[in-house]
């Protein structure tokens, strides 16, 4: 790694030639790199804490003087209890995942002696820009190496020292291994985010980490393809059969669990059926862990009837707007949908046409007893993640299994929902044969036999 | 399918709302949606030739005087012999493939009665842009609906007639079927292209089928991502252990077997150590197949004073563009790479680096007798097909045995390579539980046990 002071095109330039050479390297080559930053930056970790202190000093500076977030001053500090240790535990983690690279999911005879054979390869030179956090470097880092992608960081100005420190670290440790140094490249020019995200010739994918403003200035500014989402607007449905415990569980959790979060729930759909049966315990539920409702008048309606006046204070009338709005908050959206008059089915067809034209296409659920029910909203609905009777908390890719999480995408090509490793890998296609020409093939010459063969 | 002067945001949102009902079609209502306008089309045949008659007509005059290329009055000619019954084959073809929706990849156990399930779902909306050859419509309207995917088309004006007659008919056939109408759009606006292109909140996928002028033009324009290739700078490198009569026939076939196609060679790279010994049959090869050959010095000399003096005019010194430039026809630029003197790699990698440095990402082959060198060269060579000691007109969807072609794509996302249905899915997460909340797990509480399922 450099942190470099170079142009933004003189650094992509060199880590698109640094990938060629990293997409060579055996697997134990990128894990022993791993082992070298793991060993650098906990020997360094005096130098980097120390490092970390004078960002923080600023950082609380200009806070108190009102020019910062104080919640970004959170997110600097790497000397918390664990987060140091948690950082150099994250590049082990990712050490001891499978190499995603090189995998075969494709092998075709097309002849006699030629056969064809698709794998897994990097995508090749990844920008990673991010904000406050530090440790994010040492995590990117380590996803870059172990997928045999090159990258360029380029990171908030907040955490200039830590990133120096950390960055110089690196790079020594990276100097004693076979990944070439420039295959992780820091970017520390001032402004360079726009002239990054036109050099497509260079970059082949953005991964934005950050803000819902971040991720959206790179989806309109990037000339190549950014991965993400911006909006985590998700809708939890209660149909007419819905379980009452089941539905004050599962939306207790989905609010409440980490409202920040964008897998939390912004707009709670009820039918009409169940407003003054499981929509009250759901409610109360939800105001004891002093949560604010904005309801449409048939919900605020049964409400007021069925719960206690001292709740009454946590209800208020909904805008419009409020079914468009990503809180992230102790704060949710309710909106009735009208009972099911005719076919049972309309009432889910009314809860999928709300999503789809008010949500963010990231993680909405549905509770019902139906398996019919389920599989209509699932089918219908147009989101990454589609979850039947539990929380849309579980939208994450630690949860799903996937060891590691690059972000979570709301793209409708390449990697969608959590994106583990996988995602930062595409595939090409070999070919061998001994001399044939396509001339030989056709009416009146050979035929191809396409026989599958074993992987 | 409609034929649509409505504004092109008007048909995008109608083609939207449509692709959430046909993404929950069945295979059988697809199949018979493909079946319905098979029969449409082939009863039609009289009125389509008819139309197809008066674009013709027109054409030519506008080639006559000269503001049209002869080769597109070519291809907008639908009376050729075959031509009719191919188009009507095709959706034939595309109907028997498998279904590509709804295949579960993933299935993993987050926990007892916490199911997680991975499956291809349809992208959502495709925006396909292409020229004269009016028989796309129906090849584009058969892949959209076999994927359950909407799709805009947007024609080129030479084949108006053709196309108003075909939509209309195909519209016909779709009202009878549970394939909604809106699903295919043909918009018939003129200069819709770039409010098209704006459209990222109802258009998911751009697929150009035409120049390479037509797709830059979209790659710097669209809004959403765009798949396929602008460029086809096809490179063949001879390594100094290659088989000469292998040489010959790869070359020659890669070079003239279809000279106007984006997997015909363009560059030729050649050892030093073969100049006088395997070049100059492959140059005469060449000549005889009517191929003018641009030459480096070191080639130029070589073949000079080896080959017949009758020959050498086909011989002329190369540019520097010549080395970075497609010629889509009988034309071959040829490059000297410096013999190994060391290791016995070092010239593979001089090839390499050319590859990466002038093609295009596409398909770049190698002849050698080695393993080794050749797996060398694939694993350096950064290009969506590498292919050892056959030729690179392989590069093809049906060649693949795929069953169609959407395109070839050198993006580095999504897919890469010959493209077939399959780069018309994403993929979507569901997961089904019975109540159970994110707080619930962690230190101190359940477990996730992450088993991987059967599919």
């Amino acid at each position: 790694m450099s942190l470099t002071n170079a142009s933004p095109e003189a650094a992509a330039r060199a880590a698109k030639t640094s990938s060629r050479k990293l997409a060579t390297l055996s697997t134990a080559a990128r894990n022993s790199a791993l082992d070298a930053v793991y060993n650098g930056l906990a020997a360094a970790r005096d130098d980097i804490l120390a490092a970390n202190a004078k960002d923080l000093e600023l950082a609380k500076q200009s806070a108190k003087d009102g020019n910062l977030n104080p919640s970004i001053v959170k997110r600097l500090d790497l000397s918390r209890p664990g987060k140091f240790d948690d950082m150099l535990q994250g590049i082990r983690d990712v050490r001891d995942l499978d190499d995603p690279v090189g995998r075969v999911d494709l092998r075709t005879e097309l002849d006699n002696g030629l056969i064809l054979q698709r794998q897994t390869c990097p995508i090749g030179v990844l920008l990673i820009i991010f904000e406050a956090r530090p440790e994010v470097i040492a995590n990117i880092a380590s996803l870059a190496i172990k997928s045999a992608n090159a990258a360029i960081l380029k990171g908030g100005k907040e955490s200039t020292e830590s990133f120096k420190v950390i960055a110089s670290v690196i790079s020594k440790a990276l100097d004693r291994t076979e990944v070439p140094n420039d295959s992780i490249q820091l970017v520390a020019t001032r402004d360079a985010i726009d002239s990054l995200l036109e050099l497509s010739k260079y970059i082949d994918l953005v991964i934005p980490r950050g803000s819902n403003e971040l991720v959206s200035y790179c989806q309109r500014k990037a000339h190549m393809p950014v991965m993400g989402h911006a909006d985590g607007l998700c809708t939890l449905y209660i149909h007419s059969d819905a379980d009452k415990k089941m539905a004050v569980d599962v939306v207790v959790d989905s609010k409440t669990d980490y409202p920040a979060a964008c897998n939390a729930v912004e707009t709670l759909l009820v039918n009409e059926d169940v407003l003054d049966t499981v929509l009250p315990d759901v409610a109360s539920a939800l105001i004891a862990k002093g949560v604010s409702l904005r309801c449409d008048p048939a919900s605020k309606k049964a409400l007021e009837s069925k719960l206690e006046p001292s709740n009454h204070t946590s209800i208020t009338s909904a805008s419009d707007a409020d079914f468009a709005t990503e809180f992230l908050d102790l704060v949710i959206a309710i909106c009735t949908i009208p009972s099911s008059s005719g076919s049972s089915t309309s009432a889910v067809d009314a809860a999928i046409n709300h999503i789809n034209e008010h949500g963010s296409h990231h993680t909405d659920a549905i509770i019902t007893a139906s398996k019919d029910v389920a599989d209509r909203f699932c089918n219908g609905v147009d989101s990454a993640c589609k979850f039947w009777n539990c929380s849309t908390r579980f939208c994450d890719g630690m949860r799903f299994g996937f060891g590691t999480e690059v972000g979570i995408s709301t793209n409708k090509v390449h990697a969608r929902g959590p994106v583990g490793l996988e995602g930062l890998m595409i595939h090409e296609y070999r070919l061998a044969g001994n001399g044939q020409g396509a001339a030989m093939y056709g009416s009146g010459g050979r035929q191809y036999t396409h026989k599958k063969m074993p992987l």
